[in-house]
């Protein structure tokens, strides 16, 4: 038996409650809309004030409809909506489609309505409320009253859509058939009552129409059920892109520690994507761009893309729009470019660069396709981009024919830039196989959404972690050797450091260090040490007991507050800084790394990881986040450097996500800043942190 | 009596040398193309074969010729063209376009032709070689024997176009009447062996029928032209747009400073049009949808948008890529909010939230008529978006009427987001007065354009600096204690330092300036003191000594040099590493000021200004290039840091800036790195410094 979603999307059969014989109604159009396209079930208007609709028998109730239909469409109000939804699901109907608002994007009185909607579905699954429906180009079903899903051509392809805004859905659909773009299915998931994107994604890589997923995002209500779909997107082989909105929001400030504000709603969208493989679109052209390029199925192997055009200037605009964004264009081999020259394409053309340009031989058939056929043969080519200029514009099948022809002969990625205003070429162009833009940068971002579909590889699962005995763990604001102690427990090596209460004691504790050492306050209360003047730093043995006097002394005056007791910490020399962190927000819970100091904070030079519940982070996850930062280098031996210990860190690291694993909701905020990562083979050091726990 | 250029672009008479009566040929086409357009004045053209073309009298020779043409257009190959070129020049005609290509962008055999072509043509002026032409849409005036730029309709308006490359200037063109943008003059410079981009931009300036100067760019071949002109426009009130291509070459690395390497190609461009107000573009969609909003002639005084919508998600994307930006989309104040409740839009309307989303009147010309006038009229917007939604496909008229009746109530920029594909009714908002991009991405670079045009201010010249005396300068690479000594005459304090050969003078040098000190080995041969072992910092006087000992023979064996003075220097504490560096490359002689350390190479936290000839930087810009570092919040006050000494960073900047100004092409190389701010009051000090001088 077909699952609920399932019939949902490809319904045998679907009543449309509230119907009218209005077609120029709103309410009309459902009915209308399906006979339009081809509908071939049965469809069942309901409405006791009418005997027919568009030559179907009108029904006065759900009850007394001839066979249980596989979908509702609810045309009703939010204020009587519930009442067909009870009786779609009493007969048994697989899934009904709310498409009123007034729901819980209005606010609480909505939210009420939303919940009684629910209710009333039982086990019936709830496309919406607040959703203008579904697309099903695959099998011509349009599922839906909206005028926006009306506009336009439909043209049917392999790219399903799920939208979290109706009207984006319809401004998509209506951008696709111009630009040669099929889609497969389309969603508006509304407010998502019930059935959410997570749940359309899951039916969609099962979808045999579907080879490419589209997302518009504008929150992900269950990042657990999402990444698993993803995931498994990735694993049949089905490349999800996605458009998140709201980047612009400031990113929540944590009390404590800094990782708050480091982190940031959308940087966890960023770490959640990253993790589960979907590429991200950073506008919404480029939702159309990269699933245009993938829905071709061809894999892109590497980064070398040459460009053959006849026209010099679009060329070097794609050239150098390639070259930012890190593609390479090498000049064609030695074999490859006498390939070419005995092509004798004429005076003009240069045939051992990148651009190859044939300008003499763009109107000639047989040199284009020997052009062509060089390239995609050469081993030194990983792609090839064509140009099509605005000679092409005269005879557009000239260039497409000679494309088309030797598209079968490869694998490699081949797309085109349209350089003059020519709508049809690139529609025509891509509806055929070769995904043609008129933006240089959208072909730059389509191969890299092709790259990075190719290249991505779900990260490794971490190793089950033996649970470390928390037995007596305090509860609230941690102090400093608090803190560190709790780190240490999960293995993250921390600074020696005594507690002392008297400057006697703090110079016994300096001379036994031996060397330099560092003198802060220890307090629960004060958690700013620095701006309270409760931290000194690089102390001779000798000068400690009378620096931890003098601090007693300001910090009073500042705060009020006389600290008792205090840290003698050995200095840690020769290492680098950085800050390791604990985030939680409504997506998860998240790891992040960034280098220390000012530029974490400045140049935002951190990473992020999401947990898996329960499960810390594993080595080589650890070891990829210390490689993307930009500071890498640092680590890495930049300038005679030494190699800082990057083994070590990925341990503290992974011992860290253990720790925010295990704790779960009882860790409320974690950060270690400064993490010291000395030079290889000496480890890495805690030397401060901030730890706040939840009561047990 | 008109300059030659004016001649040029608004010809009363032109003579076609090498016309073909054959229409269909590239020959051909000249001479249609004047007729079909409209032109008005004389058509000549000269081929000793035919006896008429379209009914004109064709002439022999250029000497036969009835009157002196303003212009030639030269149809012959490269191997002719000047023979004609010099027959036009004897008659005295104006201007001469060679469209053949074969000149210096072949290489060493065409910059022979093209220096015999430009010995031929004496007095008068060149378009080309290697250009398409010129199009004077204003004045209905097709110069040009290339079909790209025949290719779709034509749009007169009021953006002048020039560009350096010929297939780019008919895709432009080609691009802007589909989207209701209207050009006044379009330019191929081609190969630049006369008139240059300076030249057509001057022009333009001058041009009443242009308002806005769109420019791509692959190279100023004449900076010191260049900027004249754009601060000639920037005075006249015509914002310069420009793409410039060639982002993503490497830059050049300099042999000795690393200036040469944080500076680059490009980042010289990037210096250059913010010096004289060039906005530049990022993509060639940008070079359209810049110029089509500042084309309005509206003036966006500040940042805060209204977005009026009546479909939800696009008003969203549209607020999300402005908040990006920097843009701020604030709630309507009470007032207005207050005037929008009046107009009664409905239940379901958010009036007051900003999208200002009037769904239920997107399709009631009054209440759109009377939101927009509350928006245009509220003292809390600067600007507004429409967002022009499916609803308005049906009736286009309805939006744009309501839109367009409300425009001349404000001077405020109102532009549209067209969410559906719609691109005629893009294209007839455009045309109409209300700029309209079908990407929020668009809608968000055309604001930020507008906002910097209305923003900027030339920067202020500098005093003229009385010269130094540099008598008994040195040539070649200066050691340590010259360079330093070199920036000192020219005001740059430094640290204090003394120069000695023994450890006893090193002790005793070391105990004069009390405190730590540094040692470093002083050689012109070595220049890279740290990897050759001959670095040491924070030494107490009574190491000194015996470090010099260990120093020189650690040199010794890693060099081969056995150094023989050395430096023995103060430590600058509590500072902020900067790096003040020199540059010079095609573009001009540029000051960079960067963070030091690794910040500069690993963020690229850098910033540039060209010199003008002669002239240093005035204090107002250098306190400018320090606010413009990423890690400007370091040297103010930053989480309780000192505040730096702003003042005396930006006189060293000032007095480093007339240095390479005086110096001119005699300076090689100049770096300091570091340059350490201290709080401010302290002033600041270099403390070491790259300087290689050519021989007087």
């Amino acid at each position: 038996m077909m699952n609920a979603i399932s019939r949902l999307i490809k319904p045998r059969s679907v009543a449309v409650v509230g119907a009218s014989a209005d077609s120029s109604k709103t309410a009309g159009r459902p009915v209308a809309y399906l006979r339009k396209h081809g509908y071939t079930g049965a469809i069942y208007p309901v409405n006791p004030r009418v005997a027919s609709i568009e030559g179907l028998p009108c029904y006065p109730d759900v009850s007394s409809l001839p066979s249980v239909p596989d979908v509702g469409i609810v045309l009703l109000g939010a204020e009587r909506a519930h009442l067909a939804v009870q009786e779609l699901a009493q007969l048994g109907t697989a899934a009904a489609i709310v498409l009123a608002s007034g729901y819980s994007e209005i606010g609480a009185v909505g939210a009420q309505r939303q919940a009684r909607l629910m209710e009333a579905a039982g086990d019936m699954r709830i496309l919406g409320p607040n959703t203008i429906g579904v697309v099903n180009l695959t099998d011509h079903i349009v599922l839906s009253a909206s005028g926006a899903l009306e506009m336009g051509q439909f043209l049917a392809g392999s790219i399903g859509v799920v939208s979290q805004s109706g009207g984006i859905l319809g401004s998509l659909l209506s951008r696709t058939a111009p630009r040669g773009i099929g889609l497969s299915k389309l969603i508006s998931t509304g407010n998502e009552a019930d059935l959410d994107l997570a749940d359309y994604v899951d039916y969609l890589v099962g979808d045999e129409a579907t080879s490419v997923i589209a997302l518009y995002i504008e929150s992900v209500r269950n990042p657990e059920k999402f990444r698993v779909a993803a995931l498994k997107a990735a694993s049949a082989g089905k490349p999800v892109v996605a458009f998140k909105i709201g980047r612009s929001e400031a990113g929540a400030r944590a009390a404590v520690s800094h990782t708050g504000a480091l982190a940031g709603a959308d940087r966890m969208y960023d770490a959640l994507f990253k993790q589960v493989g979907v590429i991200r679109a950073q506008t919404l052209d480029e939702l159309l761009d990269i699933p245009a390029a993938l829905a071709t199925g061809r894999r892109l192997r590497g980064k070398r893309v040459a460009i053959l055009t006849s026209t010099g200037g679009a060329g070097t605009l794609v050239s150098d729009s390639l070259g930012v964004s890190g593609f390479e264009t090498p000049a064609p081999d030695a074999d490859t470019a006498a390939r070419l020259r005995a092509l004798q394409t004429g005076d003009h053309a240069a045939l051992d660069r990148n651009p190859i340009d044939v300008t003499l031989a763009g109107l000639r058939p047989d040199l284009l396709r020997g052009a062509i056929r060089a390239l995609l043969a050469s081993p030194n080519y990983d792609a090839l981009t064509i140009i099509v200029g605005s000679s092409s514009l005269a005879m557009p099948e000239l260039m497409a024919g000679a494309i088309l022809e030797c598209l079968p002969e490869s694998d490699k990625p081949v797309i085109a830039y349209v350089s003059p205003h020519a709508p049809e070429l690139v529609a025509s162009l891509t509806q055929r196989g070769v995904p043609a833009f008129s933006a240089a940068e959208s072909c730059t971002v389509a191969l890299a959404g092709m790259l990075h579909s190719a290249r991505w590889q779900a990260p490794a699962n971490s190793a089950p972690a033996a649970p470390v005995d928390i037995a007596g763990l305090p509860a609230g604001s941690l102090d400093e050797a608090q803190a560190k102690q709790l780190f240490a427990r999960f293995g993250v090596p921390c600074a020696s450091e005594s507690v002392v209460a008297t400057p006697a004691e703090a110079e016994r504790a300096a001379r036994a260090f031996g060397g330099r050492v560092a003198l802060k306050i220890l307090s629960g209360q004060i958690t700013h040490k620095s701006d309270a003047g409760g931290v000194a730093v690089n102390l001779e043995s000798g000068q400690v007991g009378a620096r931890l006097t003098a601090m007693k002394a300001e910090v009073q005056s500042k705060t009020g507050i006389a600290p008792q007791r205090f840290l003698v910490q050995e200095m840690v020399c020769g290492g680098t800084e950085l800050i390791l962190g604990m985030h939680r927000d409504p997506l998860g819970t998240a790891v992040l790394l960034g280098m220390g100091g000012v530029a974490a904070e400045l140049f935002k030079d951190t990473t992020m990881r999401l947990l898996s519940p329960g499960a810390g982070l594993s080595h080589d996850v650890a070891v990829g986040m210390v490689r993307e930062l930009k500071t890498w280098p640092l680590l890495d031996g930049f300038r005679g450097r030494p190699k800082a210990d990057l083994d070590a860190l990925a341990r503290a690291i992974v011992a860290f996500s253990q720790m925010a694993a295990q704790l779960g909701e009882r860790l409320v905020e974690a950060e270690i800043n400064p993490l010291f990562v000395l030079p290889a083979g000496q480890g890495v050091r805690a030397a401060d942190g901030v730890v706040v726990l939840a009561d047990a």
